[in-house]
C-alpha cells in the first residue's frame, strides 16, 4: 500500500491533517453553525424551479460572470453597490482563497487576531501567505489600538477581520475596522459571514466601503440564507478588487446550478432571512441558559455561543454526543461552541447540559 | 476610478488578462467543445427530482467526502477503481488547481507540451509552479523519445499530459505515457477530459494505474456527459493521492446540488453517452468537409477538430461570427478550432465556410 509518504507531497503539507469538524450523523447537529431551519417550502418550490430550466441548458458552460447573481446580491446588501462591486465563489472559503491568489502568496503576510476563524491560517498556508497571528484584547475585544498597534508592527498585506468574529462571536466596531484600513497599506477584508444576526441596527461594514478601494466586505448565503449545502459566499468592494478576482479565478467556477439557485433564493430574500429573528432569540436564550448553568458565555453577534467555565471540554463534548447532540470543541481550554438551533434543538442542548450537571466554575473567567 | 493598477496587486499578475473565450450569444455555438445536445428529457426529469430532494436539506453543509459520487464515478470508469480511487472537483480545472497545490508549487515545475490545454500554464502561475513548455513532434504527436527526452532533461516535478491533446485533437499513445512515467520521479496527469470521444477500443490510461502510485488520470462531466455547466471534473489515482488532495481542497467544496445533480447523472449514464457516437460521426464528417474544401484538418481524438489551411484566422472567424457561427482562433497562426455540434450546426458550419470561397492552401501543412 502507497503512504503519503510515499509522495512526492509539497514539504509544508508533510503531516498535516485535513480541515474539517467531524460528520456524524446525530439528531441534533449544533457544531458547525448552520442555519437548522429548512429553507421555506415557497421558496423552494421556486428553487426547484429555476433548477429545472437550468437543467435544460447544463450541456452549456454556465455564464463565467454570473451577472444575474452579482445584480441580486448588490440588490440585497444595498449601500448602493451594483453588480460591478460584488464577487461570489463556491463559498466564502473560495472567495478568500482567491483574495488571496490575487494580493498575498509567496513573499507577503497575513495579519488575523486569533481566535478566529481557522480556515485564515490554512488558506495563507495554502496559497503560500506567511500568517501572522494577532493578539486580542480581554474577551476576545478587538480595539482599534490593538489592532493598529499589531498592523504598524508588522506591516502586513492582507488583513482579516471577523466580524462577528468565529469562534467567540465578538462584535467588531467600525471604528477598530476603520482604524485598520487607515494604518495599513494592504487589502483589509472585514469577513461578515455571521452579519445578519449582528442586533438589529448594527451597522454593516458595507458602509464603510465608499473611498476605500482596498476594503473588502465578505459574506455568506451559508448562514442567514441557510444556504451552507450550496455553496455561495461572495463579497463586495471597488470594482478594481473584482477585475483583480477576475485574473486568479478559475474560468466557470460558479455552476449554472449555483447560480440559478443562488437566484431563486435571492428573490425571496425576506422569506429567506424570516428565521433570522428566530435564531437571535434562541442565541440570546443559549447565553441565559448557559449562564443560569453557571457557565460563562461571552457576547455573540452570532448564531453560535462560545462558553467558558467548562471543566472538561473533552468529557462535556462525549456527554453530549452520547446524547445525539454535536457541538464544536474548538480548542480553546475550558470552552465549547454550540449554534444557536431551532427553539426544540436549543432545548434539547440546554436540558441535556443541564443533566450533566451545573458547570464547577472552576474555569469560569 | 481606482484602476486595478492601484491596488497592491501580486507583481505576477500585473498587465495580465482573464482567461476565457468570449461570451457570445449566437445561434450556432462551436468554439468551447461543450456537447451541443442538451440531455435526455428522462434524464433531465430524474436530475431535478435528486436536485428537488437536494433543496430539503440545503441548509446543511454538503458531504464533505462526496462518497455517493465517488463510489459512482468509480463504476463508471470501472478498471477494479473504487471510491478510493477517486476524487472529484468543480470542474476539472480546480482538481488539476488541487494537485497542483499539493505537488507543486514554489519551487517545483510542471512540464507540459504546447500547444496544449491552455489553463495548464496558467494554473502552473496561479500556484507559483514553474511552467515548463516542452515540444512535440510533427503533427503535434508526442512520441516516447520526445517525451522522455524532455523529462530527462528538466526533470519536472509534474507532467501534465492531455490525451487526446487541446486544442489539437491529437491523440496520445500509451506507450508515451508508462514511458514518461519511467523517466520520471514526479507526478503524472493524464487528462482525459476528451477521452470517451476517442474511437471505439481506444484504451484509457485508467488501464496503466496499477503500481503506478505517481499516475493521475483527470477526467470531466463537462463534454461526453453535457454536463459543462454543472462543474464537475475528477480523476483516478492511488487513494494516497486522493488523500493529499484532502490537505488542499477547500471544506465542502462540492455543493449539495452538484452532488445530486453529477449522481443523478451517473445514474442514467448509457443514455448521457448516446450522443457519444453522434458527435463522433459528426467529428469525422467535419474532417471529411474541411478536406473536400481545402483545409488541412488534423487527425481528431476528440469532439474538436483544428484545421490549418486557413490563410487568415481572425477574418474566418469574423465572417462565420457575422454568419451566427462562433468557432475558435486558439492562437496557431494559419489555424482555428471547431467543435463537433449536432448534424444541423455542423451543417451550418460546413455550407458557411464553403460560402466564404475554398481554403487557399497557402498555409496548409
Amino acid at each position: 500500500m502507497t503512504l503519503l509518504s510515499d509522495l512526492p507531497l509539497r514539504d509544508d503539507l508533510r503531516g498535516q491533517v485535513p480541515y474539517g469538524a467531524p460528520q456524524l450523523h446525530v439528531p441534533v447537529a449544533l457544531n458547525v453553525n448552520e442555519n437548522t431551519h429548512p429553507i421555506p417550502e415557497p421558496v423552494a418550490v421556486d428553487i426547484v424551479r429555476a433548477l429545472a430550466q437550468a437543467v435544460q441548458t447544463v450541456n452549456r458552460y454556465p455564464d463565467r460572470e454570473f451577472t444575474e447573481l452579482r445584480e441580486r446580491l448588490a440588490g440585497y446588501l444595498g449601500h448602493g453597490l451594483t453588480a460591478n462591486n460584488i464577487w461570489a465563489g463556491n463559498g466564502s472559503n473560495e472567495v478568500l482563497q482567491q483574495v488571496l491568489q490575487a494580493f498575498g502568496g509567496p513573499g507577503r503576510s497575513l495579519l488575523g487576531f486569533v481566535p478566529t476563524y481557522s480556515m485564515y491560517s490554512i488558506l495563507a498556508s495554502g496559497t503560500g501567505t506567511e500568517w501572522v497571528a494577532g493578539d486580542r484584547d480581554a474577551d476576545y475585544r478587538l480595539s482599534p489600538d490593538t489592532a493598529v498597534a499589531w498592523v504598524t508592527r508588522t506591516n502586513p498585506d492582507l488583513v482579516f477581520l471577523c466580524s462577528p468574529n468565529n469562534p467567540t462571536g465578538t462584535p467588531l466596531s467600525l471604528d477598530t475596522i476603520a482604524a485598520v484600513y487607515e494604518a495599513s497599506t494592504g487589502i483589509v477584508v472585514v469577513d461578515e459571514a455571521y452579519a445578519e444576526f449582528g442586533p438589529v441596527g448594527t451597522p454593516s461594514a458595507l458602509s464603510l466601503l465608499p473611498g476605500r478601494e482596498r476594503l473588502l466586505v465578505s459574506r455568506t448565503m451559508s448562514k442567514a440564507f441557510a444556504f451552507a449545502g450550496a455553496r455561495v459566499g461572495y463579497l463586495a468592494a471597488d470594482p478594481a478588487v473584482t477585475d483583480a478576482l477576475r485574473l486568479v479565478r478559475l474560468p466557470y467556477h460558479l455552476s449554472a446550478l449555483t447560480q440559478a439557485a443562488a437566484n431563486a433564493a435571492l428573490a425571496h430574500t425576506d422569506e429567506m432571512l424570516a428565521m433570522v429573528d428566530d435564531i437571535r432569540g434562541q442565541r440570546d436564550r443559549l447565553v441565559q441558559e448557559l449562564t443560569r448553568l453557571g457557565y460563562a458565555p461571552h457576547e455573540s453577534g452570532s448564531n453560535f455561543v462560545l462558553f467558558g467555565g467548562v471543566a472538561d471540554p473533552h468529557a462535556t463534548f462525549e456527554a453530549l454526543l452520547a446524547e445525539g447532540i454535536l457541538i464544536r470543541d474548538i480548542g480553546i481550554p475550558g470552552h465549547l461552541r454550540v449554534t444557536a438551533g431551532t427553539r426544540a434543538e436549543t432545548t434539547a442542548f440546554v436540558e441535556a447540559l443541564e443533566r450533566l450537571g451545573r458547570a464547577t466554575g472552576a474555569e469560569a473567567e
